[in-house]
């Protein structure tokens, strides 16, 4: 792999921080136009194309202060494409634009398992992540998860001697919860803390998804050890499965309202989990995690589309998720336009771009 | 069902309590003969035949002195064939030849589901076994269970106000442990009392083997609430598994030791059941019930056997359960001779007949 470009580095994050410019049109945008250098110059007249109120592509200004804030905390960038970005979570679709990291970035190459749970959690379940978290780090798997109260907290200390990987859902130097402070100077010293958010951000509730999503990302597998029915754990868990990950559960008694989660997991299939010989034995069982599709779908788009064509794709859009080949089907025209229009549609926000070549008005 | 005449069940009663007739021979010996009659008459022939130390059917003035103790506790006994005897056990391969009963018989032929589990069971998994049963119990189902301390004790009070059956090892009035004394009988009053064994016989360690296969027998599912890994419970589960009825578990935390056997349950396929709701879905979901083979191996068998025959069928069996068909064919003998001379061998002690029309040595 061609190291990138200082250049493209650049163009990379500047294009991720484009406005409605989520993974998966960042991914397209790259396919699109074979380099996020390219990209970038191709987007403004994209957007004006478009038709719709313009937004600009972010000021070099404020992608360089981004750089110098990142600086600013030891912190190390990595973007999609560079050779530490790690390879579990390239197979992801769509794979994350970028990583802001501090500490020891080897970790993220490593077997990663991600342990998670309630924040408000008992003390028994406290003790099993723990002395879970601690088994699986002597048996050689980095342990990833969301350095929140309760289940991720105690889930981190157990595997700081051996490696543990904290994902934070506001940017790499936002502590929080306060009372979680020391944990993250020690995963800083002996671990490895990852955000992609932007340096400074604070937490916002809709940074938890893109969060839970890159715990599941790093790991072979995830770990619910105590959890409600409707919460992040759960969440981290069905992403885990739609990234081809294994679901673990670690059961509990159905008096304890912090059961109801993981029991739920057990009910659609998850693997029961009293210990790490449940996860050694799912481990030993043979399993291809599931790859992105890789062939560019923009072959047979040219340059510059036909407003009219994009205008009939648009039509067809509605709030359903629709098969970019079914449009293709519909409109009988080559996919590599559908696509293109598709993603230009998105970049103007009449189109919304899903994982697995889906779209929805 | 034409009604089994007087003769015939005290014939059935005399053979059940033959040695070396267990519950294989038992319907082995009613179908060779058409009768328990006509094979109380055939075993001494056959008995003298088969060549080893002879034993002799119990004396008529044993069978009634089990009657007699029978009736001065006022117990009733249910014979296979009778037509109150439970369908769900008569479908068990091979079904008890034989109920003892105290209290209201109509409950066993009524939805019945077995709840079991440890004998030193914690605060919590008997509350989860008493309002288990409770809700049961409302839903309209009987519970079926050992009359054991702990989990047993806690699912009988439970359903005692809708209806439960306790299952003893030793004879129907064999009060075990003396502490659910009250219990017994408020399930005597309210409940039904069912024993396999003697009137008057103390419950032994053998016992409990036949007392848990009937109480997955008379069930179309088993509840296991907290249990060890070596324990009657799991007995219990592994059997209604065989008998094709539906295993539940109870999760449980795994700090706690008497999770571990529910915990293994949930690993090996058992259903997840937090509440009466897991059950009922599984209920909802059509299942066929395995039904054991009607027709009679002896078809082909003439009423007396050729001694060098029956050496020959011996000759071949080993240590191993071997299906009587495989033995059928390595001596090209018809089906029904092999089945009549295992039949004899077993009487002699020189096979064990086993379910499924399997022999050994």
């Amino acid at each position: 792999m061609t190291p990138l470009s200082e250049a493209e580095r650049f163009a990379r994050l500047r294009l991720a921080r484009t406005d409605r410019v989520g993974p998966v049109a960042f991914s397209q945008l790259l396919q699109r136009f074979g380099s996020a250098v390219r990209a970038v110059e191709a987007l403004p007249d994209l957007i004006q194309r478009s038709g719709r109120e313009g937004y600009a592509l972010p000021s070099i200004d404020r992608v360089e202060a981004e750089l110098a804030a990142g600086e600013r905390v030891s912190a190390r960038l990595i973007l999609l494409g560079d050779a530490d970005y790690p390879p579990l979570l390239a197979a992801v679709d769509p794979p994350p634009p970028l990583l802001w990291t501090r500490g020891d970035i080897a970790l993220l190459s490593q077997p990663c398992i991600g342990v998670v749970g309630a924040r408000i959690a008992s003390a028994g379940g406290q003790r099993i992540a723990r002395g879970l978290s601690q088994q699986l780090g002597e048996a050689g798997h980095v342990v990833v998860s969301g350095l929140a109260r309760g289940i991720d907290a105690a889930a981190h200390l157990g595997a700081l001697p051996t490696g543990t990987v904290a994902v934070l859902g506001g940017g790499v130097n936002d502590i929080y919860p306060s009372e979680n402070a020391d944990l993250y100077r020690q995963i800083v010293e002996q671990g490895c803390i990852v955000s992609e958010s932007p340096v400074g951000a604070r937490a916002q509730a809709r940074d938890f998804p893109r969060r839970n999503r890159i715990i599941s990302g790093l790991s072979r597998g995830v770990i619910v050890v105590e959890a409600e029915i409707r919460s992040g754990s759960l969440i981290t868990a069905r992403l885990a499965n739609e990234q081809g990950r294994d679901v673990f559960a670690v059961p509990g008694s159905p008096l304890d309202p912090r059961s109801k989660g993981p029991n739920e997991l057990l009910r659609q299939g998850a693997i029961l989990c009293e210990g790490l010989e449940d996860i050694e034995r799912a481990f030993t069982t043979l399993r291809t995690l599931s790859e992105p599709p890789s062939d560019s779908p923009f072959q047979d788009a040219p340059d510059d589309l036909d407003d009219a064509l994009v205008e009939q794709v648009a039509a067809l859009l509605s709030p359903v998720a629709t098969p970019r080949d079914e449009l293709a089907r519909a409109l009988d025209l080559p996919i590599g336009i559908v696509a293109a229009a598709l993603l230009e549609l998105s970049l103007s926000g009449r189109a919304t771009l899903l994982p697995g070549g889906l779209a929805s008005a």
